[in-house]
C-alpha cells in the first residue's frame, strides 16, 4: 500500500474484511504500508494491521514478499509507480484516474501489458450494489434503445476563497498534482459508469471555469494562480446515438457528493444518486398505464436478488460507500487466473482519461472534440 | 348555499366550474346564498354570481325556486337545516361530518329517507383522483387479504395557547358548535376513507387528550375550559380482520394538513397523502424481486388511465385540492335519476359517525367499544 | 380568445375564476371565442360562457366590443393576430413563445411599442407560488453570488414512432407551425424562468437531435420528413458569470412534464420541479452546521407567507397547474393603468426567442453563439 | 462470543474493524467462538479470526482468558448465560432484548449487579448518527415540550403460510425461545429509543394478533399453533404528558425493515427512518415563516457536525447498518473505568421489558395497563 490518506483508508478497510464476508480465492494479506513519513506511515501500519513500513517506495516495489501494489499515491505520482511496479511483476491496483493524462495512461497500459500483471483501477462505484443492477438491468435490454444519459457530480467544498490549494489533502486544488479540477476527480467517476453501462463516447463539447483565480499555495505559502477547473459541464454523444449531458462542480451549495446518474432507453429509464446509494429508481413502460411510476428499489435484498447483498445482512439494512471498495477487492481476487479480468482495468481506465483529455481540450477550444480510442 | 365561509367559497368554485369541465346531466344554477351576516352574504353573493340573498335560512328553505340546498354552517347547524330541507323536499349537501353525534344524524337520515331526496355529505377526499384510484386497484383484488391500515391527519395550527375559541373560523375549538375536536373535523375524514376502502370497523380503543386546558372564547370574551379533543388516537379491527391504527392532532409541529393513509395486503400495499396529494405510491409484491420497490404513480393521466383525469389538462400537470369538490358535485349531478346515489350519502356518512362516537367514548371509559353500525 | 385547444381552455377558466378569488381593477368578460371550425367554436363558447362567437380572427379584431385578444393559435399565426390586433389598438395576450423565431418577435414588439398597447407572453411557470418565492428570495439577495444554473423539461409522449405529426394536437412536431420543436415548446419556458431569475445569457453551445425521421403528416397523409429538434441540450454563460446546463426531450421515458430547475450561489440553493410544483426545495448555508440540509417547503400558506396563496385555500392545500394562469390574468388587470406592465411584455419574450434562436443556431454550427439582447 | 449467526457476525466484525478506525483504551482480542455445533462454530471462527472455539458454553464462561462474554443466543438462553457469566465475573454483552420477560430481566440485573460487572444490551440503533443526533437536539432543548412520539417497525417476511417456524433462523417465530413475536424483536427497539429520547411510558394499551395461527414447526416436523404476535400495536402515555402510537408487524408488504419514528414538540419535530437510516428530518419553527420546511439532514459531515462521523469517510458518503455496532463497541470499551457506563445497560434494557410486559398484559385482557418501572 502506497499511501495513507483517505484512500489508503478505505482501501485498507477493504483488504482487511472482504475474507470474512466473501470466499476468495486467496486471502490477501497487509505486508507493508509505505509513505514519506516515517511516523505517520508507522502509525497507519500499526492502525491497521500492516506487518511492516517503507518510506521508499522504490524499496516496496523491490521487496519479493510482495505480490501486489496498491498506489493510492496523487495523480502525478500513478505514472511512475505503475510502470515501475510492474517491471517488477507486481499485481496493480491503481487509484483513479489512472493518470493525470492519456499520454500518461498509454505508457502505464503498455507496461502492464508488457508485464503481463494483473491490473485494476479503483473506480469504485461500479461495485455499488445499485450500480451493479442497473448495469445488470442494461444488459438484459430492459431498456431498449437508449435515447439519453445525463450524469453530475456536484460538490461545495471548495466556495470559500480561504481554502488554501496543494499539499495534503489538498493536493486536489493543485493541477500539476492533480492534472486537473472536478474532470479528473469528479467527473471521471461519472465517465467510467457512462461508459460501462452506455458504451463508448465519440464528441464532446465543454465548458469549464475557474471560480476562485488565486489561491494560498500550501508548501510555498504563496498566493497562487489556481489552474484547476473548478467546475465543468459537457455534452456529449455516444456512439449508439444518445445524447448526454455531463456536469460537475465543487461550487454547489447544499450537495456534498451528488453523484447522480439517469438513463432513458425506450422501454426503461433508471437513475441513481449517491446520497441514498441503496436505492435505485426505476421506470418500466411495460407496466400498466395506470400503475406505471418510478419504482425506488431498496436494493438491499438478501435472497440473491441484488448483486453482493447475500454477503451482508438481512433485506432492509443498508450497507455504505466503504463496501463498494470491498466488492472490487473480491471481485478482483476471484479474477486471478481466469480469462475474464475484474474491470475496470488499466486499458477501461485509460478510455475514460481519454474523454477527460477531449473535455478538457474542449473547453479551451470552444468546439466540439473527438474522442480518441483505446484500440 | 347556506354559509359563506372556506367551505362555502370551496363549493361555490365547484358548482362555478363543474360545467366547463364535465358533461352534466344538469347545470346547477347559484339561485341564493344565504347568512346572518347581511353586507357579508351580499359580498359573498357579488363574488360568486348567487342571483340573490338570503339572511334567513327558513327563507331560503321555503323558496320555490330552489331544488338543491348546500349546508356549509357549523355542525350544530346540521340537523334543523337538514331536516327542514327534507320536509321541504329539496336536495341536500350536506357539510361533513354529518353532526355532532350519531343521535342527530340518525334524525336526519330519517328526514331525507322519508322525503325520499338526493342526499350527500362532502367528504371530498373520496373524489382526489389518486384515493378514486386506490379504490379501483382494492375493488380489483389487487392488494389481496388485507392485514393492515393506518391513517394520520396531522396539523399544528393550534399550538400557540394565545389561540381562542368559538366564533367564525374558530368554532371548530368550541366543542358545542363542532361536536368534538379532531375527531369529528379531521378523523371523520380518515375513518370516511377508510369505511370506503376497507369496509366496518367493529370495535376500537381510544386515547384522546386536550393540551390546552383553556383558552379565551371569543364570543363571550372570557378564559373557558376548552372541552374538545385536541389528539386523538385509536387502535380498530375491521370487520374483514385487518388491524389498524388512526390518530389526529393540531399539535404536530411540522404539518399542515397530513392526511395520510396506507394499506397493506397480501399481494400489494397501497400508501396516499395530502400534501402531495396527486400521486398515489404502490408496491406490488407480483413484480420481479429485484425490481419491486413503491411505485410513485403520478396520477395526472388524461388518456383514460386515470379517474376524473381526462377532463383536466395533459401528463404531468397537478390539479389540486378543491378539485376534489368538482367531482363531487359532477357525480352528485349526474347520478341523479338512477338508482346509485353518488357516495357519501347521508347514511354513509352516519357510519362514520357511529366510529367517531364509539371512537370518543372510548377515549373516556379506556375500555374496547363496539361500535354501532347503520342498519 | 382565438383559439380552442389546450390553452384555449387554460385560459379561458382563468379569466372566468380570478374575479371569484382575487380583488381586480377590470372584470373580464367573455365576449367573444374565435375558430375556424364553426360548430367546434360554438361548442366552446357554449361551455365556457362567451357571448359570441366568430370563425374569421379578422373580424373578431375589428369589432369595436373587444378590448382585449387573447392569440392561441399555434406559432405561425402570432406575428400576423399580433400586429393587426395591436393595429386596432387592442390589448393583447399572446400564446408562448411569442413566434417561430428573433425576427417574427421583433416585428410584433414595433407593432404594440407603436400602437402603445399593454401586452403580455403566457409564459405561465413564473406565477406558480413556488417559482414566485424563488424570485422573491433571490431579489433579497438570499443566494448571494451565483455561481450555477441547471434546468431541464423532459417528456416521454413523442418516443413511437407511429405518432403523425401535423394537424390539430400535433402542430407542435411540425416545424412549419411551430417554429421548432422542444426548443420553442419547453426549454422556451426554462429559459423565460432562467432570465426572469438569473439575468441574460450572453453564449450557448447547443446540440440538437431528430430521433424519428420521417413521420406520417396528419394535413397531408404522407410520411414526411420530421423538421423539429426532438431533443436539445445546450450549455450556457449568464452575464452574471454563473454556468449553466439545460436540457429537453420528449423521449425521456417516466417523465410527463419534469419541468425542474435549480440554482446554486454561494449562500443558499433552490430547486423546484413541476412534478410537485407546490413544493421549494431550498438549502441555506446560514443554517448551523450539525442541522443544514434541504428544506422542502410546501408552498401553501394562505397566511401571508406565500406568493397568491392567501387567495385561495388553507395551509397544506395545494393548488395545481391551471391557477399559474389565474394568477397572471390577476397581475395583468391590476397592472392596467400603472407605470409597471405585468411580464413578461412582448419584450421580454423577445430576449428569450433570440436565446432559442442563438441555441438552434448553434445546434447546427457546432459552435458557441452569441446571443442577441433586446435592446 | 456465544452465537455465530446474524448478530454473531454483525458483532465480530465490530470488533474487528472498530480499532481501525476509533481512539480506544483497549482493544479487543477476538479469543473464542462457542456454539453447539463444532463444524460451525469452527468455520465461523476462522473466518472472523476467532483464536480458538468452544462447544459448551460453560467451557467458555470458565475461561480464564476472557474478560467479556458476548450473547448472542436466543432470547430464553440470555437469562442463565448472562447469570452464569456474572457470576464468573465476565463483562457481559448481551443481545436485545434483555430477555423473554422482565422476571428474567431482574435476575439477570440482580445478577451484574451483585457481581458490579460492566453490562450493556445491543440496542444498536441509538448509535446511528442521525439518531444520536436526534438525541443531541431533544437533549438541548430544541423541540421544547414534547407532545407526540409515533414510532413503527414494519417488515413482510411472515406474510407466506408455508413458512415455518423453531429452529435455525426460525426461532424468532417460536414463543417459547422468543418470549413473544413482533413486540420482543421489533418493537423493543422502537421502545428503547423512544425511553432515552422521550423518556419513561407510564401506560399502555395494546392490540396484538396472529394471522397465521399454524406454521410447521421445523425442530418437530409437525404443524403446531403458532403462539407469537405477528403483529401489535399500542397507544401509550409518557410520563412527560407527550401522547404515542407504536405499531409493528411482519405483514406490511413493501417494507423490508422500515423503522421510523416521529417526534413533534413545540418548537420542532424529528423524523427518521431506518430505510434511509443516514438521514434525519428536521422540522424548525423557529425558522422565518416563508422559508420553513422539513430540513433533509444527510448526517454524513465529517468535520465534527455529526456524531460518530470525523471517524468515517468524507461528507455525503453514507455509512450503514454495521456501523452502529461499531459505534456501541467503542463507547462500551471507552467507558470502562468511568463512573458514566455505556449505555443501554441491563437496568436500562429491564425497562424497555417491563413496557414490552404491559404491552402483551394488554393484549390479552383489552384494558389499559400500568407499566413497571425499574427502581
Amino acid at each position: 500500500m502506497i499511501g495513507y490518506g483517505f484512500m489508503g483508508r478505505a482501501h485498507s478497510n477493504a483488504f482487511r474484511k472482504v475474507g470474512n464476508f466473501f470466499d476468495l480465492k486467496y486471502q490477501p494479506v497487509l505486508k507493508a504500508a509505505c509513505g514519506r513519513d516515517e511516523e505517520k506511515v508507522k502509525a497507519f501500519a500499526a492502525r491497521w494491521g500492516y506487518e511492516s513500513t517503507e518510506t521508499d517506495w522504490h524499496k516496496l516495489i523491490a521487496r519479493d514478499d510482495i505480490d501486489a501494489v496498491d498506489v493510492c499515491a496523487p495523480n502525478d505520482q500513478h505514472l511512475k509507480m505503475a510502470t515501475a511496479a510492474a517491471k517488477a511483476g507486481k499485481m496493480i491496483l491503481c487509484e483513479k484516474p489512472i493518470a493525470r493524462t492519456g499520454a500518461e495512461g498509454e505508457k502505464m497500459v503498455a507496461a502492464v501489458e508488457k508485464a503481463g500483471v494483473p491490473n485494476m483501477v479503483w473506480y469504485n462505484y461500479r461495485r455499488v450494489p445499485a450500480v451493479t443492477l442497473a448495469k445488470q438491468l442494461i444488459d438484459e435490454g430492459r431498456l431498449g434503445k437508449i435515447f439519453h444519459y445525463r450524469a453530475k457530480f456536484l460538490q461545495d467544498w471548495t466556495i470559500s476563497p480561504e481554502l488554501p490549494q496543494g499539499g495534503a489533502g489538498l493536493w486536489r486544488l493543485d493541477a500539476k498534482a492533480a492534472g486537473s479540477g472536478v474532470t479528473g476527480d469528479l467527473l471521471a467517476h461519472c465517465i467510467d459508469t457512462a461508459l460501462w453501462l452506455n458504451g463508448n463516447i465519440n464528441t464532446v463539447s465543454a465548458m469549464t471555469e475557474t471560480f476562485i483565480k488565486q489561491r494560498t499555495h500550501t508548501l510555498t505559502g504563496k498566493v497562487q494562480k489556481v489552474s484547476i477547473d473548478d467546475a465543468c459541464a459537457f455534452l456529449a454523444r455516444f456512439q449508439n446515438g444518445s445524447l448526454a449531458t455531463f456536469e460537475s462542480t465543487r461550487y454547489a451549495r447544499g450537495h456534498k457528493a451528488l453523484y447522480t446518474f439517469e438513463i432513458n432507453g425506450e422501454k426503461a429509464s433508471i437513475a441513481w444518486d449517491l446520497h441514498d446509494l441503496h436505492r435505485l429508481e426505476y421506470f418500466d413502460h411495460g407496466i400498466e398505464g395506470k400503475l406505471r411510476g418510478w419504482q425506488s428499489i431498496h436494493v438491499t435484498d438478501a435472497g440473491g436478488d441484488h448483486p453482493y447483498m447475500d454477503k451482508w445482512w438481512v433485506p432492509g439494512l443498508q450497507i455504505g460507500y466503504e463496501h463498494s471498495f470491498v466488492h472490487q477487492v473480491a471481485d478482483f481476487i476471484n479474477s486471478l487466473g481466469t480469462k475474464k479480468p475484474a474491470s475496470p482495468t488499466f486499458k477501461d481506465a485509460l478510455e475514460t482519461q481519454y474523454v477527460c483529455d477531449a473535455v478538457l481540450k474542449s473547453g479551451k477550444t470552444g468546439r466540439w472534440e473527438k474522442v480518441k480510442h483505446v484500440k
